[in-house]
Parts: structure tokens; C-alpha cells; sequence
């Protein structure tokens, strides 16, 4: 029996890639002047199929989870943040809803679990639990919880699909999910955590160091080798929602802008569970958070942006949207030398 | 008597940059989690003299000249490329107009003197000569010239400022310019042509090393250390006027963002003319052409985007603008912790 997530991605359209590499050589510039957006919109060609990629039409979606490691005292905010900020992001105030609307991308809000339950208007309850457990001393989530999560990640991919979606965009919010993702990236990359955790979104010295120990002991307790088991052991709701999603991206042929820290630990994840979700993946930055620079390089990407982000919620995606479109626009309304009648070159 | 430039610059609104970071600590985020992006939103409402800063309006103004030095064969392309590429700005079909178009601004194209006279609908005839003179040989500009070219940034400026404009990018085109601003970089910088010239917009090795003796040759004949006299021996039309509306944005109080290789040279050259335009530049890529990093560096200037770009024509500039636009909103629309009901961090 093979699971879901294990079945084919779909394969790139090489011819398309070539009918966009000769038409980047027909462009009223030298070729290559116009560096990574060139690039970009011949891979979003192969992704897409057409000589021309579009991507007018966005889906984001914001995964929400809360997790037991916190009661280890990993995270300088408390833990109710988490389902205030989902209140924050339906009502338009968080960084992520402010650049979703002037993305003019649609912004599904999930819950997956928060400690405390909550009824918002217009945020999808799914609510595995009130959390997840404690990952310093049992898995993080049950088996059906990981399952299902992971179940939550690919379904939010198939609405955006069938709303047309051209590029996705998985987000997520989780007091202490550097944690869980520090220690993913340790069990996924077997290195320590001296080596790969840092501040998250505040922590100070001492703080960075007790959540070093706290990874520690969770790395020793469940000595996961399999990246299922990684994932259900270590991770958190969101996290295998994102892993999910970014799975059901590729064997979809969707696209998707992978964010930061958190996103990228998922993204790893998904590529061990399926090394053909590679192709789909873009990434759109380059975080502050210091283990991203090893979890970018064992998936050999080259982010787009390095502003010194470390916000999480899918606000480096998002930032980074305008230059995909960019790309596309550049890509598909330059005028070629002959229509312009401009002299290129001599061969 | 003085000079234009050498005028006042506008100062920077000190209470309106306490009021912008007091804001930004208020907004539903960790302070600093958004990186550049805060930076730029409170250097924005220090340069606007208000909280919350707005770039709904920019102006773009294409400068176009041509070389003398262009004789020496120091360019990969005809020189008619250059009043080519004039008819396709207006047209709509090069790389700026179409970033233009999709950033909703107008597009001035300024023709200061291609070899072969032209007359385009669209485009703003002040022809200062027929390119250049040939810097290798004789001083590039008469000081009427170097003058006039000046003036004419200036005045793309003030008519920015009467539309409105709150962001002004400056952009150029001419065969053969990465020659006269690595010229204009060594003289500036003190530096020898080794350390600084590189490809352009694709010469080959041997093309690199004639470009280089071409500098020498130019730089041992002109001599010249003070900026104007730099500028109007080394310089080129397209590059003087662009000096020009750099100055007058900052007499003008209105932000500027400096594209790449060529534009950083001019910007140079105005914070000699006067040093304190360098508070009304903002610097929107890391170019491929290497001598680019040390024009940066000696501007202590840290540029938004490293794409690889190498195209000129403002185009890097352009794509920058999204960013500091989504800045902006960020910044003016992300609701507060009082607002949205959220737990800041214990203090």
C-alpha cells in the first residue's frame, strides 16, 4: 500500500522550457542581463506549461498550530498568541493579511489545534487537538493526528486548485514552532543543535541555550531515523499541514513559494517523503533564523530575497510574489530585437 | 557664487522617523522580525516627513547618450543600439517599460544626444551633440555641456516634483556607459582599472583588458581629481543628468532609488558635489558588473535586491519598487497589539 503522499509529482514540460529559453534569447536585452528573473521564468514556464507563465491568480494559506514543547519554556511569548493572531489574521491586521490583500490573494486561515479552543468567523476549525504533545517527552502527535494533518496541508492545495490557483503559498503561525522546526532539521540533517538553533523570534543567550538542551532531549528520546517518524515525533501541526501541502503542490503541477525557517524545515521533509516534490519548490528568502543557511543547502536552493526577515507567517513568500510576477511580465511582454527592430549583437 | 547643486539638501524629518519607530513597535510582530523592511518604512517617513509613509506616485525618467569612446571598441553592441532602444522605451517594449506599466508610472524618455539625430514621438529631444566626445582622446563634455546635461536631470526632477511624485528613479541608456562610469569609479575612487572594469554588457576577456587600457589611456590624459571636472572629462551625458536629478530629489526632499552600476557612479559623483544628497538615496540592487561593490561600498550603501542583474536601464530599480511599497503597507496597515487584542512579549 503506498500512502498519498509517496505517489507520483508531476513531471516538468520540457518542451515549454525551451520555447522559453528561445524566447528569453529573442528579448531587446543581452541575454542573461536580466539574471535569477530570466531563470525564473523559464522554471515557472516548464512548471506551468505555456511559453508565457501567468500568475495573476494566488492562494495562500495560513496553517495554525499550538505545541507542548512550550511547557519547556522555549518562547519569549506566550502561548495564547497563537489564537490571537488567528483572530489578527481573518481580520486583516497581521503582516501576512496586509500583503495577501494587496497581493489580491485569497487568505484561507486553518486551525489546526491551539491550547485553548476557539470559534472565529471566518477561520477553517479543524482542531486536531489542543495542541500538540510534548516532543522532550512523548511523539508530538499520534499517528491519525500527523495523518490528518498532513491530510489538512494537501486539501488546502486542492481548493486552491480548483480555484485556479497558479502559485501557492503555505504559511503558518505556532508559538514555539522554531523549536519543532530546529529540531526537525537536526533529525532530518543529523546535526546538532549547537550547530542549528537559534534565537526564533526573541529568545536571548540563555534562552537560545535551555532550547538547545530541550532539543537535546527530545533528538535522544525518540532517535527517529525515517522521515515519517521525524515528522510525527518532532514536528507540530502545521509543520506536516505545510509538509502535505507542498507535496500535494507537485503532484498537482502547482508551483509553490516556499517562506522561511519553519516552511523550509517542511519542505525538506516533504522531499524526503518523495524526492519528485523538489521541482515544484521556489524559495522565497533567506532568514535571519541561523539554521536556515544548512536547511537551504541540503535542498540546494538559492532563496530570492535577503532582507533579514524572521517573522515567519509566510511574509517572506509574500514579499517575494512581485518579483515572480515580474519575471513573468518581463518575460512575456518585451519586445523580441525583430519586432522592435533593435540590432542585436553580432554572432 | 555657487552652483545649483551645491545648494542645501533637504534635512531629514527627525520627529516623524521617533514617530514611524514608535509605530513599529507597536505592530502585531516581534520589533526588527521584518528586517529591511522596517528600516525602509522609518527612513521613508523621516525623507516624507510623515508616520506613515506613501509611494503611490513615482516618476521614471530614461536618460539616453551616446560615447565618443564608443570609437575605441569598447562595446559588444553597434552604437545604434542606442536610439533603438529610445523607440522602444516609448514603444512600451523594452525591459523598464514594461516594469513601468506594471508599476503604474509614467515613463519620461530624455534623448541628451544619440550620433545619429532622431525624432521620436514620446521622447524629449534636448540633443546636447551627437554623443560625446571621445574621452581617450579629448575632455568627454564642454562645460556647457556637462552643464546643460546636468540642468536637464535636474529639471526631469522638477517636473516629478509638480506631478506629485513621492519616489523618483532615474534611469539610462547608452552604448557603451559601463566604460565611462568604471572611468568616472577609478578617478572618483582613486582606484586603477584593474580592480574595478568588467564585462559590461558582455565583452569577452580580451574585450575586458582593451576596455581597461582604454581607461588608463583616459585617466592619464585628463588627470582630473575635483568631481565636475571628473564628471564632464570621464562622464557622459546620460550620467551628468543623472547626477543632476539626484541632486535635486535631495534639494527637493523627494527619495530616490538608485539602480546599478551606472546609476551608482552619478550618485557618487553628487555626494561629491555635495554630500548631503546622500540621505535622499535609497539603493535598490547588487549588480553583476564588479566594479560595483566598491562604488556601494564607498556610498556605505547596502542594496535591496542581488539578482544578478546587469542590464541597466533602470530596471533593477524598478523591480526594487514593489518592496518598499509593500513597506509601506506593512507599515501603515498592520494593526497594533492594542488594536488587534494580541499579547505583546513580557517585558
Amino acid at each position: 500500500m503506498n500512502d498519498w503522499w509517496s505517489l507520483d509529482c508531476r513531471a516538468l514540460d520540457e518542451t515549454a522550457r525551451q520555447q522559453a529559453l528561445a524566447r528569453q534569447r529573442q528579448l531587446t536585452k543581452p541575454y542573461g542581463a536580466l539574471g535569477r528573473l530570466e531563470t525564473l521564468a523559464v522554471e515557472l514556464a516548464a512548471m506551468q506549461g505555456r511559453e508565457k507563465p501567468r500568475l495573476e491568480r494566488l492562494a495562500i494559506s495560513v496553517f495554525a498550530g499550538d505545541h507542548g514543547v512550550v511547557a519547556e519554556g522555549v518562547s519569549a511569548y506566550p502561548q495564547s498568541v497563537t489564537g490571537e493572531m488567528l483572530r489578527n489574521f481573518v481580520r486583516g491586521g497581521a503582516a501576512l493579511s496586509v500583503l495577501a490583500r494587496h497581493l489580491d490573494a485569497p487568505l484561507e486561515v486553518i486551525d489546526l489545534g491551539t491550547v485553548q479552543p476557539l470559534r472565529l468567523d471566518g477561520v477553517r476549525h479543524l482542531r486536531l487537538g489542543p495542541g500538540t504533545a510534548n516532543m522532550a517527552q512523548t511523539a508530538a502527535m499520534t499517528i491519525e493526528q500527523c495523518d490528518a494533518a498532513l491530510a489538512a496541508g494537501r486539501d488546502s492545495l486542492r481548493r486552491a486548485a480548483e480555484g485556479g490557483a497558479q502559485l501557492f503559498i503555505g504559511a503558518e503561525m505556532g508559538i514555539g514552532n522554531t523549536t519543532v522546526a530546529s529540531a526537525l532539521a537536526c533529525a532530518l540533517l543529523g546535526a546538532t543543535p549547537a550547530a542549528l538553533v537559534g534565537p526564533g523570534t526573541g529568545l536571548d543567550d540563555q534562552g537560545v541555550r535551555h532550547k538547545r538542551r530541550v532539543i537535546e532531549r527530545a533528538l535522544a528520546l525518540h532517535e527517529a531515523s525515517a522521515p515519517l517518524d521525524i515528522l510525527r515525533k518532532l514536528g507540530g501541526f502545521e509543520v506536516a499541514a505545510l509538509c502535505g501541502a507542498y507535496l500535494a503542490c507537485a503532484q498537482a503541477g502547482i508551483p509553490t513559494l516556499v517562506d522561511g525557517f519553519i516552511c523550509t524545515a517542511a519542505a525538506l521533509c516533504a522531499t524526503r517523503l518523495n524526492p519528485g516534490c523538489r521541482d515544484w519548490l521556489l524559495f522565497a528568502h533567506r532568514s535571519a533564523e541561523p539554521g536556515h543557511a544548512a536547511l537551504l543547502q541540503a535542498l540546494a536552493a538559492e532563496p530570492l530575497l535577503d532582507l533579514g526577515l524572521r517573522l515567519g507567517e509566510g511574509s517572506g513568500a509574500a514579499l517575494a510574489v512581485p518579483l515572480l510576477r515580474q519575471a513573468c511580465a518581463l518575460h512575456g511582454e518585451m519586445a523580441t530585437f525583430a519586432e522592435a527592430a533593435v540590432s542585436d549583437r553580432p554572432a
